[in-house]
């Protein structure tokens, strides 16, 4: 198994006057941002700022398309046809790219927002829109996707480089998937056990369901939550842990 | 003075369920199309499909970027920043460039829409954030503007290749510009004159202003209004008018 | 059963400069206008435009709120809690109720538009929040809802007068519901074959379905399409169908 | 002069997950409530839920309809008529009525927001159509209107009764206007002196501009900035300075 990972995170969510996230706090903990494309948060400013922070860090940024939903931060499902996604990402990854050619960098990565992500895992015709949507925009992006799911085997199909996404903090039902987020199980409460956790899914590819059953799991990249006052602490421990595992953290890289 | 023009037309400017224009009426007359973006109008399946149709007939596509007013249709001035039309131009550019880049053709120019081209053209700050925003998303685009406006300039100092647009059926007054819409003379309402004006404009360099003066005037591309029952005609008109006269029609091309 | 109807369109959608609809051709020949509200369609400008010109004609006006999608034209499902269809079925109504107290006019009715009219079919809870809404904002309007859904009895336990609503020129399944638009069997497709039926929705309260069954189909209000060129030309083959059936054109009336 | 006056502060400025302001902190302080209408912030579910803390606490709601902007929140100026801005004051006190109508409360104001209000008070006819569209919703809604600006013979104009509103912490120049935000004395920093400002204005109707000159300024209500950790704090001293000057603070109340 790996013996490096990736930490992501979603960022750029501010637009026009109202902020969100703690951006400044986490950026020195990553080493993947994923950036707001104006769609569900972010506007072309904000693009342009959080572009330029993440080169002077060094943190590899990419695209985080979302549906066409402010008010519901994208986080609503869209009964939308595979056509209609193809086509809402192709725009928002060309508009971040737009702002990467501007300062000089080239973007890593996509990852879709929200309730598109969540569509994507539910419906394969939409997994393989987005895959298409990232390839034709440009081939050498890699795609970021839930570890486990058919957007994985989608990418592969469209020819993209592919990275396993898991979450440290969120628990796991025994076919691999989340606990849902209504469920009081849902989330992983204790830092330590989340380090733990992420560490073993790195090195060993396995995690445990909340059934207490060993399931494999692989994880190359892992989202870390970009508000609320603990992410950048939470961020900072999983670095450390990484460390004192051996584990390199760095990003995926282009193609 | 230049013995070839361009004939370019506003397109693309159908949102959702909302008709506009006569694109396909238009489109076999033309040789650069100005593609909305999504602020002012157009939306990403409608970006996609004007490309493909422009690719299938040879027509060169260009960004139509806007103000994001859809209510106002990028019409009214909205008082923004140099660096807020910076960012609004490479965003807008960005994503017709990942549709571009998705359909495997390249963009040839960008052309400001309606108040911003307006506002463009009366503040110098605004003109140079046009071009600096062209040049950064890539700097082989052409800039299209206002024939004897400051933009041409501004363009060039950004290191872009230039046209100058003309309207056949517009008139001008003594200091180049146009006359203001509200004016009862805004308009040339003879089609034969206005044709007669727009082949005078490439050959001669020279046009006659409502007061009866004659002045120099560039014309490297001619605007071709993309509405009305008579945009299709009037552009046959053209075209039969410059084949007369020994003009040949075509694209401005990348730099 | 009744000898009266009401006949309503869905008007006031143009956005913009963008148009849409034949308001004006089909004006003359109903009694009831849904005026879209600005979510799915519609601006201030045209909601009080509508409103005026139903004034003119003695048409009773309503209000049609829909989802927040302009590009989707309020078409596409997006997956609501009962409290957001709650706050923007207010929200739109309230807006409209804003022009027509400027205009001297009360409303009549609430009809919910697209997607909404049919998630709110679909689900007893987002039926409920609509009614709740409507009775909130003004206990005196008419609710229009389809025919034999859930809505109705929602409508009435909210308090509320219900006006039941069929479609002339679509076919029904044995259960009362329409079939899906997908189905080459949806349209009536025959303008006497549809007169005849409504007339006898309206006189005996019988439809006959696609399987060949008489079912019972109340009809209070027939919804008439507003655009294409037809739509115009079949309103009046209604009206006068009714007429020659002795049956009575006219609004629904505030309770 | 008046022994009596109100508090007001611009609030529900939250959009979907977007938070901004510091409504609980300012709300215990404040007599009157300017409530956001979704144009350039707030959103329907936000409007419902200040209305209800509004009604909780006793504080007079009142609407606050701004430009279509929300990248910008409402503070860019576009260029509109006096019609498109009578229509989007219509539409926001309209929506915002439906929901006081729905929580069984009455609107007492509405004041303008932003770059609408800055607007209205530099072109009579922009104050005239706020005006008329205030009144032609319901004329027993008080306007607030900048003290001394043509806004207020302007809402007397229209029948309406008015408010004239000082700011504690902004310098006025001889003109009485507020001395613009971009320079150096635009603010008055001192919280104690702005306290005695402010009571001098509610008591003797006079405010020292920035030249040292006593000029008239009728104040009838003070606005209160919503956001900054100060702002409660501030608020809480202006109450405790009126208290001890004998100036009781209350709502306007409608007419």
């Amino acid at each position: 198994m790996s013996q490096a990972v990736d930490l992501n995170c979603d960022m750029g969510e501010i637009f026009g006057a109202y902020h969100m996230g703690a951006d400044d706090e986490v950026f020195p903990f990553i080493t993947s941002t994923n950036i707001a494309c104006g769609f569900h948060g972010g506007d072309p400013g904000v693009m342009r700022r959080t572009l330029a922070r993440a080169r002077e860090l060094g943190v590899a940024p990419g695209a985080h398309p979302g549906l066409p939903d402010l008010i519901g931060f994208g986080r609503r499902v869209i009964e939308a046809s595979a056509e209609e996604v193809y086509d809402m990402v192709v725009y928002q990854v060309g508009a971040l790219a737009g702002f990467a050619a501007a300062s000089g960098v080239r973007l890593q990565h996509v990852k879709a927002h929200g309730a598109l992500y969540n569509m994507a895992a539910a419906r394969p015709e939409l997994s393989a829109a987005i895959a298409r949507a990232v390839r034709d925009v440009d081939a050498g992006l890699v795609l970021f996707a839930l570890s486990g799911s058919h957007m994985i085997p989608a990418g592969e199909a469209a020819g993209l480089a592919t990275a396993s996404e898991v979450f440290a903090d969120r628990n796991y039902l025994n076919d691999g998937s989340l606990v849902p987020r209504g469920r009081p199980d849902a989330q992983v409460h204790d830092a330590d056990a989340a380090v733990a956790r992420a560490i073993r899914m790195v090195r060993d590819g396995i995690v445990t369901t909340v059934d207490g059953r060993d399931i494999p799991m692989r994880a190359d990249t892992i989202c870390i939550h970009g508000d609320g006052p603990h992410a950048a602490v939470f961020a900072r421990r999983l670095r450390d842990g990484f460390r004192d595992a051996g584990i390199a953290v760095q990003a995926m890289g282009r193609r």
